[in-house]
């Protein structure tokens, strides 16, 4: 049963279980079920408990004595201590994000089922969260796609005349409708903006380009209205991704780019490339592994393209004249090399570009807890990063 | 045997299957040993070959299926393969740094043993890189301290009248005398400066304070001679925790600090606390792990000293005030926690800093192979920060 969520902002600095509004609408329904399984395993984990140095030592050196891959030994290790926020320790101490992480439907219908009860699951936390951060959302339509505008109620003299247009993560898969909009309603909150966010199609039912295809044309229509100056574009994960793939989009049909992009531990990379895909993996409780949902939403969303193409994964793009960005990724991210390989492509283009490293972070665990100080600091950067280039 | 080390600059893409002149002054001095180690733990090994994700999914998900700490199973990570120079895929690719990673000597006299065999071992391979970099290099004293001078032949008019001060690493134990002047080589080759570089006291004869009093005097007398608005800060690892705490010391004195910074992967925390100390243990194939020889190290040097001392960990020190810094780590360094939390730190001070992490890199490789195109990045962009930073 999904714990009701129940955010106290003024409380930021209290330890709490549970993620209340994940990005990907993951909700813990399985957990007794998981907890059965851990039971039952219980002479297999004893079997791979994890040895301290004194074991390893002499081991792990003659496993890693000659030039080639690294060998890891079985190992645990502790919740993250210093310079991490109790609620964000809840975070990191936090199971794998099941039924999210290892999703594997057999068939679209089965897609289509699991995305819809997550997506009904996050809807409550967000209504109520909305309702605590003084921010509301309305549904709308920008260049013929359905969107959502989220307004702060305290939103700042300099911010009146400016737009954040959000792409939304989710792997390509989750965070349909109302239920993708966290990062909008952080950043509307926590920024004082108007945010628009696209609720782009999706695979099963619409798979590449219809994405892309869709975030254009609102990109279109929102650059038109509002001085492209006056917009910065803000996507997570898969809509970090998405907000390269659009700068290059617009780039190439002549439509004006934003004043700032953040693309937080952007989907840059949908082939399997990428060194924390590989160190990171297991360590991440977001996404666990890259053999989990991703590899199977990868093949959904890319249906049959090439996936090192720049649209589907812009590290392989030309980011020369995109505008300044600012990225942010954690520790423990599976996509940390996602975002430092971006952070260095867009640097050897020449575009500004500043990267902030969170402390025993996860993926994109700085949109779960509105309340946590890293959330608040991440989006407080995004603020003060686009008040230095976005035009009043 | 140490192989003999023979830079060749010109092949700058070439891979190389060796450091060449370490920053702590390491080489496999016991590789045939390890090698034979490997082959009589054959069976071992076998047992502990890592399965895939079919056979983890499972149980990983039931080892991690409540809140606490996580648990990893054993893994094999493969060489990183995309954006990383097949020089930084050989230094990734290399076996742990024996016998430096975890040597723990029974007493005062075998780490003076150690220490001047590795010593000894680096210099030719230094000697050999100064001639093909164009770098001279002369013994001085600075404030009654010993020191090196480096100057490029390769001088930018820009450069003339500006001064690097540099901080060697090498855990407080390592790279006596010209043996830790690899980095000071690297700036004044890469960045075309006169780079000081002083040679402060070591435990086990000089424990702290005699390694920070050796700098803040060097420091002193740098920066009576030269503007300080000219000068700026280098140090690497402990290199770059000293340059943390020199700033905080040099505030406490009143003497001026330089016009910016640039602590590379900085020991900042000499406690046990650091998430990456824990997640990329085993991983990082220099350091490898916390309980390694850095522990042995940091007892040594702070000799009873409360290890949270700002003079030691310079993280719990005050950092407002302190000058623009770029800081750069990688995403398999055990100090990427180090570095983070410094960057964050700093940030929170109201100090301009820059981050910085390479693909693939483990601790403070980047100091390994002058002719990788990763070492020509991170110089040339600490140059660039400088140039922007530095009175001319």
């Amino acid at each position: 049963m999904p714990s009701p969520p129940s955010p106290a902002l003024d409380a930021s600095e209290r330890a709490r279980p549970e993620a209340r509004f994940p990005e990907e609408a993951v909700i813990r329904i399985h957990l007794n079920a998981s907890l059965l399984a851990l039971a039952l395993a219980g002479p297999a984990l004893a079997e791979t408990a994890a040895p301290g140095f004194p074991a390893l030592e002499a081991s792990q050196a003659a496993a890693n004595a000659q030039p080639g891959p690294r060998s890891l030994p079985a190992h645990t290790v502790p919740v993250p201590q210093a310079d991490v926020s109790p609620a964000a320790q809840a975070l990191a101490a936090a199971p794998y994000r099941a039924p999210a992480w290892n999703a594997n439907p057999p068939d679209d219908a089965g897609w289509r089922t699991l995305v819809a009860k997550l997506a009904d699951g996050a809807l409550p936390g967000l209504a109520k969260a909305r309702e605590q951060l003084g921010v509301t959302m309305e549904a709308t339509t920008v260049g013929g796609v359905k969107a959502f505008v989220l307004t702060s109620r305290a939103m700042p003299e300099a911010h009146r005349n400016q737009v954040i247009f959000n792409i939304h993560g989710g792997g390509y898969v989750y965070g349909p409708g109302e239920s993708g909009t966290a990062e909008a309603m952080l950043m509307s909150a926590l920024g004082g903006y108007r945010v628009i966010a696209v609720d782009y199609r999706m695979p099963p039912d619409a798979p590449y380009p219809a994405a892309m295809d869709d975030t254009m044309a609102a990109w279109r229509a929102v650059a038109a209205a509002t001085d492209p100056r006056r917009i910065g574009v803000v996507g997570t994960s898969t809509g970090g991704g998405m907000a390269l793939a659009l700068m290059l989009r617009a780039k190439a049909e002549g439509v004006p780019l934003p004043a700032a992009l953040a693309p937080g531990t952007p989907w840059a990379d949908l082939t399997e490339v990428g060194d924390t895909y590989k160190t990171h993996e297991w360590l991440d409780n977001v996404l666990v592994s890259y053999s989990g949902y991703l590899t199977h939403a990868a093949k959904l969303y890319a249906a049959g393209h090439d996936m090192r193409d720049p649209q589907l994964s812009p590290i392989y793009g030309d980011l020369t004249g995109l505008p300044p960005a600012i990225l942010t990724s954690g520790t423990r991210d599976l996509f940390l090399s996602n975002t430092v390989r971006t952070h260095r492509k867009l640097r050897r283009a020449g575009v500004e570009a500043d990267l902030n490293v969170y402390e025993g972070l996860s993926h994109a665990q700085y949109l779960f807890d509105p309340a946590a100080p890293e959330t608040k600091k991440v989006f407080g950067d995004i603020t003060a990063f686009f008040d230095r280039h976005l035009a009043r």
